[in-house]
């Protein structure tokens, strides 16, 4: 499983070029990657590093159940979760127990961060079907692309970092004397967090050609960033953005 | 500000060595690295990737008032920290304003996550006798580093990751239903926080060639952990560990 950085394709480090360079065969797992731009790096990366022969190995996910299409926490539901997982992991099993040499998984950031890939190979390793090493290589985040671009510490000095995504943040808000950052929000959740003296460093597309970068304080610029955001994601077809909160009271009055 | 990972030297990025080879002038600022061992990292990423002319510039840190030493949090302590501050801040002015060129800092880790040096280049701009454009380069930070060779997801499905300090677990525990990630802690503080259900990944001199393991439940490796810490920081004369605390109820009854 290798991290290759969360847009910029130079954002991957020479132990993910290293393995890359050591795989006969890449696994591509899901729907398939609709964004082309999203493709584009990781071509990018494979174009520039690596010039061996390998395979290229597609597993489409299986249909999902009905029941899991409706959202619902009862029973029944995670029946059907856990039965669409196994049926994933068994067909991972099958793809994997073919090859004979060192497959790759391309993972988007880091493997360590949002991603399902890890608890997948988990999966099918304890589906005993199939036995192999595995190794990690971590990525730039998403957030670290974040913070450099903005060329922002991630928290104050001393001071905790919380990484939620955007149905936490509604539940939960931005805590006092710590740094929230949102990944998964697809619904401007930051506009529900109450207070003043919020500020927000906003980007969208890190690392492609359509970066946007937008910072301030919460409620001058939050009508900007979702106006921005729309245009954006009409106007391209998808969006991916993240974004840090913090307030800005000198940490004594808090 | 180069980012270059917390000890592996392969997990410098592509555009971290793009950015050195760039570079005219590299900084060292503080009071010069004692532990051979991290001197070697930058030493061996700089010889492996970088073969132009390069000047190296140490900065010593001025000395730190007396007022300081003492901690404290009243005004006078207060003010010779930020005096202290302005001194250090004058002397890297100072320095830079000597450089015609490029000039970089490699930082470990990455420059967001616990790390001071971001705030000091601001300090210098704003004392405005000098100006220069700046960029900032992520790296892989030793939280990634811990959760790749564990070989784990940093947090439970769509649930908040808190990074925090020694310090800070003390004073708040961890919180029912995040995960804690932990730096910067001196006093094995896992062995304050109250819970039998709590998991914990351990991990000292991450990429480095002593680097050592330990993941169990917290109540059953704590007092193996202190022990094997101490023997290796007894051994070692230094020590740099970090872990993560989880939780291990399912979700639905925490
Ligand atoms: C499923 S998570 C994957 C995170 C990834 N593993 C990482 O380490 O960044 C996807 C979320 O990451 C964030 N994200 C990933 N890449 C991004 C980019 N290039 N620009 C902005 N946000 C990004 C967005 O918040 C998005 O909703
Ligand atoms: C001043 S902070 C710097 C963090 C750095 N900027 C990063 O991104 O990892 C130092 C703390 O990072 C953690 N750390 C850094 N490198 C480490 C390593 N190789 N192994 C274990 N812990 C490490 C320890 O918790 C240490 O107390």
């Amino acid at each position: 499983m290798i991290g290759i950085g969360a847009g910029d394709p130079r954002q991957v480090t020479v132990q993910a070029i290293e393995a890359m360079r050591r795989a006969d065969v890449f696994f591509v797992i899901g729907k398939g990657e609709r964004k082309q731009e999203l493709l584009d790096v990781r071509t990018a990366i494979l174009a520039a590093h690596v010039d061996h022969d390998y395979r290229v190995v597609t597993i489409e996910d299986p249909p999902r159940d009905r029941a899991i299409a409706a959202t619902g926490a009862d029973a029944a539901y995670r029946d059907a979760v856990t039965d669409w997982h196994d049926r994933r992991a068994d067909l991972l099993a099958a793809e994997f127990a073919a090859v004979d040499g060192v497959g790759a998984i391309l993972v988007w950031g880091d493997p360590a961060l949002y991603d399902s890939i890890l608890r997948l190979v988990d999966r099918v390793l304890a589906r005993g079907v199939v036995s192999f090493d595995h190794e990690v290589i971590p990525g730039i985040t998403s957030a670290q692309a974040l913070a450099a671009r903005h060329r922002i510490v991630l928290h104050d000095i001393g001071e905790p970092l919380h990484i939620t995504t955007g149905r936490r943040l509604r539940e939960e808000g931005v805590r006092a004397g710590e740094s929230t950052l949102v990944m998964l929000d697809g619904e401007c959740s930051f506009t529900t967090v109450p207070g003043d003296d919020l500020h927000i460093w906003w980007a969208a597309y890190l690392g492609l050609p359509d970066e946007e970068l937008i910072e301030g304080p919460l409620r001058a610029v939050e009508g900007r960033i979702m106006r921005r955001r729309n245009e954006l994601r009409e106007s391209k077809g998808w969006i991916m953005d993240i974004y840090l909160l913090r307030g800005t009271e000198p940490p004594a009055t808090r």
